[in-house]
């Protein structure tokens, strides 16, 4: 097997993936990424374009007065004052950018080969009599005639390019085409080249190991593989193929990738599908069933690697798969026990619950029991009355009264808006038993009427101890009173 | 390059992608979804594993019956009962699952490699004396030995198996190594091979063409790329890729594929992230700014192929990188017409806006060019007071007073919760002077506490005509009535 070179990695989560649609993060939030993204071990950080404005300028430089490990990089298209705009942000180098392809040449830029050659020729000068350190990349370069590009590449060289970067800018690239290129490229060039690909037909981690197995030494990557159309190559996805399945040492801190996937993921915006590699909500949860008695045997079983390796842990979830073994776990954290017959009984009801597509909470895996096991407990808390008023003019207010230990309580409570107030009302009716706190509030996206169903599922803690519960109407607020009455009823039932 | 043989799609959406953590579907959605597979042109459909429970074998059964073209396949462990509930499904086919590496033979199954080859043989024997098509498919092939896997396929040939499939169980494949395997494999077995992937470091669509090129005839994939943990090979990818990177003809009917996409989604409520290739909200979405300068003059400098392929449209949103291109663009959508220096001041606006991270609206665009364009328009309508009540012994109520062609209007509504009754009285309000219709309201996600600004989206219509309008606010109630008032006043003031 080919061994891979000393690999660079160039993270641009902060300019190709700060250009999704709908994404714009401010100069702090900029920075905390690009703080996480040195503490992992990136070896350059894309910090921006620093031509696109002066916003975008502040953030980079702030960004390299931060005195962080990596090398700190602008985005230049083939133009002066792109590189004036980059030494202003005082960056240690740029990603100069030039079309290679005709497409891009002709019909793009309406220029021919030889002046776009020129022009990189000039720029990269420049740049290398400013002590810039030059990248130098050819966009849209898999569409390229590759005896052009090669030469395009050679003529930056010897203008003082310090490395090159083959762009499949619409991800059209194939691993074995990846693969040949590379060679081509790797053994002809006398300076280090890198790869950028876009996920276009879903093989960006692909192409770029392929590039990486064939003398590729950099490549560039974004954190949750965000980016324009369908993004760029997922960072962690490499990282930890190179890792795990060839058993290369990458020098990235991995125990820390899924914090910093959760981190880009809240500040720009972009959810994380719940399948993504590694990252996903589900990548390491496991519904309850056969594979669950494989996991109980042996984790690698039914798992690709210890999830506790990127900083994650493994979940297991009740659903209408759910098995005995699964439902006894379930129920040992509950404190209940049951016969041979009752857990039968138990298992096929929480089957009939997850047939329906419902996640299995805490609170409806105790209901289920108690009912099957005979146990009365009367519920503590139970809703009385409940009233909430709101409108343009009127600070949103509720009242609740609560049957709460055969005491009725009354409180009112306001907020800033009919749910906040909601809840407060009934926090300030407890609070005289019970401190109750609400860890967690959330909806899923309603898509459809006003009159779709609304979930709310909510996460409520006691003394350490923590309860997740949920509401179904189509009043989101009638919904989050009662997710939030059933975590407390769990919760004071200890 | 190696040819690609006839290549056959086995869908499993209906089996493994149901096996997603909080996926449950109704027999009449099987139904649905098995329709649109078989329109798609697909070879075989696993219909689901009939020995699970009455409800799956009552929706296997709705399938067979329906007389569909494409083969319907039960999965089945090497055990006869399975086989027989199988065939009261009346099912083509079987997908027979046997474990296949040491570590699920010793660990899970507690039994040895002989045990096993005699169980899949006694099986495979089983049912092809019932008539069934046996598929013959390694658990955890990827990790087992390759010699004695090799042995174990040809048993099972042997005992009439008509297909042999390789089971990636837990995505651990790189696509040389598969290439390498299934080189192997099909030039030393006699009946077609199949590739089954799973996700879990972002290579399973590069490993199923890898072993596609290299003699596989059958691919196992799912839409969207659901199932558990990290999920399966996309269809979408792995189609997509054949018909338009290697030119292969799939028999496929590819402009029926995004539309399958959102089916399944909606169905199984799964999420399809906005990055992913060729079905997220993004894969065909350009947020203005240079590329759509360079799109407009050749759409393919900046698109991997035409979205029409999939059944898909090319979408220019604007944001923080629009430029004067696309601002006139959708300026002359809305019937308005700039000067140079207007357009300049609207164009900064719009990046002002977007700098925040705002998609930009119809009528946020509206607002600004007309502030811009000193266009005074006076709000047709507007909202003199609101109030709503609710509670859990109440009917949602609200009133709104409007101001409205300079007349007040006062009227009240009910609904299944506050945010409907709001809306239902506003629609009343107006309904004198404009019949306007809304034709979607969205919310994002709410996640963190009850005082999170929640974001609302509206899609209103009045007389064939479409605009989209925002309102945002922490309270969800205000939010929609503001965004559903800011759309009506843009559709009345034509």
């Amino acid at each position: 097997m080919i061994l891979f070179q000393n690999i660079r990695f160039l993270d641009t989560t902060l300019r190709d993936g700060e250009q999704t649609p709908g994404v714009a993060l401010s100069t702090e939030e900029k920075l905390l990424i690009a703080q996480k993204l040195d503490d992992l071990g990136i070896s350059t950080i894309e910090a921006g374009s620093a031509i696109t404005s002066a916003g975008e300028r502040e953030s980079i430089k702030a960004i390299t007065a931060e005195g962080l490990n990596a090398e700190i990089c602008s985005y230049c298209r083939v133009m002066k004052p792109d590189v004036d705009y980059a030494l202003e942000c005082d960056v240690d180098s740029i990603h100069l950018v030039v079309p290679v392809s005709d497409l891009h040449i002709n019909v793009k830029l309406r220029k021919d080969r030889e002046t776009v050659r020129r022009m990189a020729m000039d720029v990269t000068e420049y740049a290398k009599d400013h002590g810039l350190i030059v990248e130098l990349s050819g966009e849209d370069a898999s569409r390229a005639d590759l005896d052009f590009l090669k030469s395009l590449y050679t003529s930056g060289i010897d203008a003082g390019a310090d490395r090159i970067c083959f762009c499949d800018t619409v991800g059209l690239l194939v691993p074995e085409k990846t693969g040949t290129i590379f060679k081509d490229l790797s053994s002809s060039l006398s300076v280090p080249v890198a790869i950028h690909c876009h996920d276009d037909f879903g093989l960006a981690v692909s192409n770029t190991l392929s590039a990486l197995r064939n003398g590729a030494q950099e490549a560039h990557m974004t954190i949750n593989g965000i980016g324009e159309r369908a993004g760029n190559t997922s960072f962690e996805e490499v990282v930890m193929a190179l890792e795990w399945l060839y058993r290369y040492n990458t020098g990235i801190k991995c125990d820390e990738i899924y914090k910093v996937s959760r981190l880009v993921s809240r500040l720009t915006g972009i959810a994380v599908a719940v399948n993504k590699s590694l990252v996903g909500a589900n990548a390491f949860t496991h519904e309850a069933g056969i594979h669950v008695h494989g996991l109980i045997a042996d984790t690698s079983t039914y798992e690709p690697m210890k999830p506790e390796m990127i900083g994650r842990q493994r979940k297991v979830v009740l659903g209408k798969h759910a098995g005995k073994s699964s439902v006894t776990l379930a129920l040992k954290e509950l404190g209940l026990e049951a016969d041979a017959s009752q857990l039968n009984e138990i298992v096929s009801r929480v089957k009939e619950l997850g047939d329906h597509g419902k996640k299995i909470t805490d609170s409806d895996l105790q209901s289920i029991a108690e009912t099957v096991l005979e146990i009365y407990r009367e519920s503590k808390v139970n809703l009385e009355e409940f009233t909430v008023v709101s409108g343009n003019k009127i600070t949103p207010t509720a009242s609740v009264k609560l049957r709460l230990n055969g005491d009725n309580v009354v409180e009112a409570g306001i907020g800033d808006g009919p749910v906040d107030a909601a809840i407060n009302a009934i926090k300030k009716a407890i609070a005289g038993v019970a401190d109750i706190q609400l860890e967690e509030y959330h909806v899923d996206a309603i898509t459809g009427g006003t009159d779709a169903l609304v979930e709310v599922i909510v996460k409520l803690s006691k003394d350490g101890r923590m309860v997740t519960s949920r509401g179904a109407r189509t009043d989101i607020i009638m919904a989050s009173v009662e997710a939030v009455l059933n975590g407390i009823n769990q919760l004071m039932q200890e």
